[in-house]
């Protein structure tokens, strides 16, 4: 099933913020749709700027090891929680250089040297996270990563991103934009 | 770029023959047709067997560690060598099995238990090699594999195969097609 994320004039998300930390900005839009949909046309044609759409598929782990699933298994949420009515979509592409590295290269830099995985578990299970693969689709981000939260645990969001912003991996992410949301609900409207 | 394999009554590649080793078997068909662009349409909709097409993008590399990658880049060949008027096509699905294995444990079946990369290594530079990712695009297999070498070396490329398909790597595959094919030339038609 492929995940797509649609700027939309409505939708189950409306955005409180949005912002491009580097490379090229993602049109503003008021609300995002999330479907998931068993096909989708790939295309090297962008759609204009304030309609995107951005398409991503959960894949296997790339860098986990045995025991830190084992570990993160024991201790993440799902999706879906009721009390977790904000949401933050954070597309990043990676540069070349990234992507020419071995596995072994990656992997040192990803948790040896930048602790991704071991600095994440800390804010488990509040912050509950879904990563998307897009790179191999021809899209223009490498991920997707969704998160959802309770809303006094925005601080402790905030927290994380910063941290992941300071590591050397993030060194190799030449374009991110950070798109925070807000449950639509009935009574909201 | 993705890559198209097709089955075509033309082409610039013939079918000299086409065994189904695991799982459900691909369509029979006299020639394969092979294309890159950049869209696809992906869909869970199969075509009808007698004219499958399968799709897939390189990506990557998952295992190789930097020594192996410095070996690799030494002696590999590159495709459209022209000697190389043999080809095979070789699409393969994993097990769920497989995708729920961790980083580590993948790679300890890949190499230190079924030396995959190492023991393809002795087949280079006479067998050219281009690995295409399939499953996250939600194709039926998840990697195609394509070779090229010259007619004096299939014995050679009938050694490479064999021996994986005796690795415990193997054990995790489900399905597997393997076509041979000749390189259409003027001259031949």
């Amino acid at each position: 099933m492929f995940t797509t994320f649609s700027a939309s004039a409505s939708g189950d998300w409306r955005v409180t913020w949005q912002r491009t930390l580097r490379g090229a900005p993602l049109g503003k839009t008021p609300y995002l749709s999330v479907a998931r949909r068993p096909y989708f046309f790939a295309s090297a044609v962008a759609a204009p700027d304030n309609r995107w759409q951005l398409i991503g598929v959960p894949s296997n782990a790339r860098y986990v090891q045995k025991d830190e699933k084992a570990q993160l298994v024991r201790v993440q949420a799902g999706l879906g929680r009721s009390e977790a009515t904000c949401a933050a979509l954070i597309p990043i592409r990676k540069s070349e250089a990234w992507w020419n590295l071995s596995q072994d290269e990656r992997r040192e830099i990803f948790e040896a040297k930048s602790r991704h995985i071991a600095d994440c578990m800390k804010y488990l299970p509040a912050i509950a996270r879904q990563l998307y693969h897009a790179r191999d689709l021809g899209q223009p981000f490498d991920f997707l990563t969704w998160f959802e939260f309770a809303p006094e645990h925005s601080a402790q969001f905030d927290a994380l991103v910063a941290q992941l912003r300071e590591t050397e991996e993030w060194s190799f992410v030449e374009r991110e934009v950070d798109i925070r949301l807000s449950a639509v609900t009935d009574a909201a409207e």
